[in-house]
């Protein structure tokens, strides 16, 4: 082989070296804390699956990007996202759950994308899940959490703007029209007008025209649609008595009692990609509009179903790891995480090691950081060790002090000393 | 597809609904914290990497039972354990790493095992290493932290006993016997000896003369050896100034300092069986002997540098999550974790919705867990599910209450009622 392929993780992922580690357990813990103030409940899934859990037929990226391979004759995939593997749980013990459910897991999804732009193959995700409820007020609760996360991590609020539509909506306006006579046409129709702020209006005119087959009159209809950013002039071209615009009202409402609606928009070009939502979608991107999506989500009341599962609605968001990292870092909010050590033992040569093992011992019973010497360097370098690893103090122990029962303990930042006693050697 | 098969995970893999992530995240919480106390930092790596990061000639197990698959023209795999990721990690840093290092990592490994008494085809390992230092001062202190361990989560100190070899002094014994015309033959002659305790002493004698192509007489005396149980005897098989012997003595030296050489056995059949130890091996095994291994480890000093590293030094353990499962609820020790929910918001209909929306907002900015009843069920379903969630607390926003501009407060356990004063309207 060629071993110094070896050297580098696979191409598009990552290894957390420690202060990487350090960040990433930053950010999952503000993930953990805000999914504990709003009581939803961890779960995981194993991060291979049966491939034909995330298999759709309309088209998605997120299908076409999958990890998947045959081992011993079955088809399993690494899971490109985490809704269906939850999904799949609810549906296995349907019977026995009290729902709503209110559900989240922190895991890695993986994505065989080209290595463009500093997409990587892999990130993790924030999964929140509200499972059972047909009102918006789930997906009011879960924007707030959203809010939350972006408050907890010293965002400023005119950091992000999230944008919110309704499939519902959508669909409710184009019934009657470019949908009359292919209703099944809506999924594929979805997938195909996310794509507009990547490929612009003209590629998804044409693929309108292409793919789903609609006239171009109808295409050119449903891509100035998309320019709308009211909700009044949206519900104007559905219907009255529209429960889809009913229910975006209702939305913008609820988020005003949770204090966050002037950071939301109504935006009819938000559809998402991913073909099972059916109702509210949204989006959050940085107000400076120059990363990808930081977040995203909605409802999808028909997935559980399409499974093989109950009729039970559902909505829910991925907020991943990469993009608010990029964002924090834009706004120089990235915190520095040093190592927490707080005392060092230094056995000078190896006759005092037992009595440094014994001391470290202690110092680890009464709940501290405490690192052991390992070798037998000299003090200087044992000293230097310490004070990388941001340690208060370095406790040293050589043939005086074992002679004298003590640990001479040095305070690295005064630079004041004490002697601590020992434990005896029958502790 | 057969819907029905994407309702279970793949064979062998685990979901984990709430119950069984509270009870992950309790253990994964002992692994940080000792690994806190211990001072060593946490590290993680991707779970997919080329396959032959992990690709060995000795015949392990391990190897054969790599999930691994062609993918884009790469070979990939699964890792079925850490350290080799780990020990890229350090290869790809080395010049910049201040050694010796203190790492650890907790994460999923696979192995597409049969599926036999109830053995599973992932699990979490916490792993532990120390890469960089030479000395038994470093089994030391990984074999503490093990014990550290089991003693946090309150297993009596008789539960587990530790069995303590090593492959240095395996390898000096045969040096001049068998392996005096094939060194090259220590490698896989350890992975067949590792299956002693499963295949029993006849069929590895048959693989000693098969395999690894040993005189019966040989094959004879190797299996013998294994039986002994006395590091005295044991040094007996060596020449004088056995480099091995002392370091054994001396590594059972420390760990009477670290208070734990009562639990930790000398026991010449400990060999473990991956091919890339080349010094101390351990393994801790339940006490009735009824499961397989907790946890092991040992030296490996050679695998960096076969990896196309400097030559460095390591030691290291893995920690499953399941064995010490098992164990914990043989001795009635797992522990009965139930969901934290302080306070139930509920409002019995939609038009006191907001005015619960700022109750629960108000519940969450002072840092408790607060769930808001999404739909309006009845009152008597919603203290239900408040007393089902473990709520201490349910807050109830009727039309009476918010004329008064209050919230009803129950008391779950003592059934005493309060008012509290509802947030206003602009907070």
């Amino acid at each position: 082989m060629a071993r110094n392929q070896g050297l580098q993780p696979p191409r598009g992922t990552r290894d957390f070296y420690p202060d990487e580690l350090r960040l990433r357990s930053w950010l999952f813990g503000h993930f953990r804390e805000v999914a504990r103030r709003f009581a939803f409940e961890e779960v995981d899934a194993p991060i291979v699956e049966h491939a034909d859990l995330f298999i759709r037929k309309a088209g998605e990226e997120i299908v076409e990007q999958l990890y998947h391979f045959e081992l011993h004759g079955r088809h399993l995939a690494l899971r490109p996202e985490l809704t269906p593997s939850i999904s799949r749980m609810v549906i296995a013990r349907a019977g026995a759950l009290r729902f709503p459910l209110r559900w989240y897991a922190i895991g890695q999804n993986w994505r065989y994308e080209r290595m463009t732009r500093g997409r990587k193959r892999e990130h993790y995700q924030w999964n929140v899940e509200v499972l059972g409820e047909p009102s918006v007020s789930a997906e009011a609760e879960l924007i707030a959490a959203i809010f939350t996360l972006f408050d907890r991590v010293g965002l400023p609020t005119t950091a992000v703007r999230m944008r919110v539509n309704s499939r519902a909506l959508l669909e409710e306006t184009l019934r009657k029209g470019v949908l009359r006579d292919r209703p099944e046409a809506f999924e594929p129709l979805c997938v195909v007008i996310d794509k507009i702020d990547k490929i612009g209006a003209e590629a998804v005119t044409d693929l309108l025209t292409g793919e789903i087959g609609l006239s171009a009159n109808e295409a050119r209809t449903v891509v100035e649609g998309l320019a709308v950013r009211s909700l009044d002039e949206a519900a104007a071209r559905v219907p009255d008595g529209s429960a889809a615009a009913a229910e975006l009202r209702r939305l913008f409402e609820l988020l005003d009692a949770y204090g966050v609606a002037d950071r939301v928009a109504f935006d009819a070009s938000v559809v998402r990609g991913l073909a099972y939502y059916t109702g509210v979608v949204f989006e959050a991107f940085d107000a400076g509009g120059t990363l990808r999506a930081v977040c995203g989500g909605g409802r999808y009341d028909g997935l559980i179903e399409q499974l093989g599962g109950p009729a039970l609605p559902a909505a829910g968001f991925g907020f991943g790891d990469v993009v608010i990292q990029e964002l924090l870092s834009d706004h120089g909010l990235l915190p520095e995480l040093a190592r927490e050590v707080e005392a060092v033992v230094f056995a000078v040569s190896e006759a005092e090691r037992p009595a440094a093992v014994r001391t470290v011992r202690r110092l680890r019973e009464a709940g501290r950081a405490a690192e052991l010497v390992l070798g037998t360097p000299r003090l200087k370098r044992a000293m230097q060790d310490a004070d990388r690893a941001g340690a208060r103090e370095i406790w040293v122990i050589g043939p005086d002090e074992a002679a004298r029962g003590v640990a001479r303990v040095r305070d690295l930042e005064s630079g004041e000393q004490r002697d601590e006693k020992l434990p005896d050697g029958r502790s």
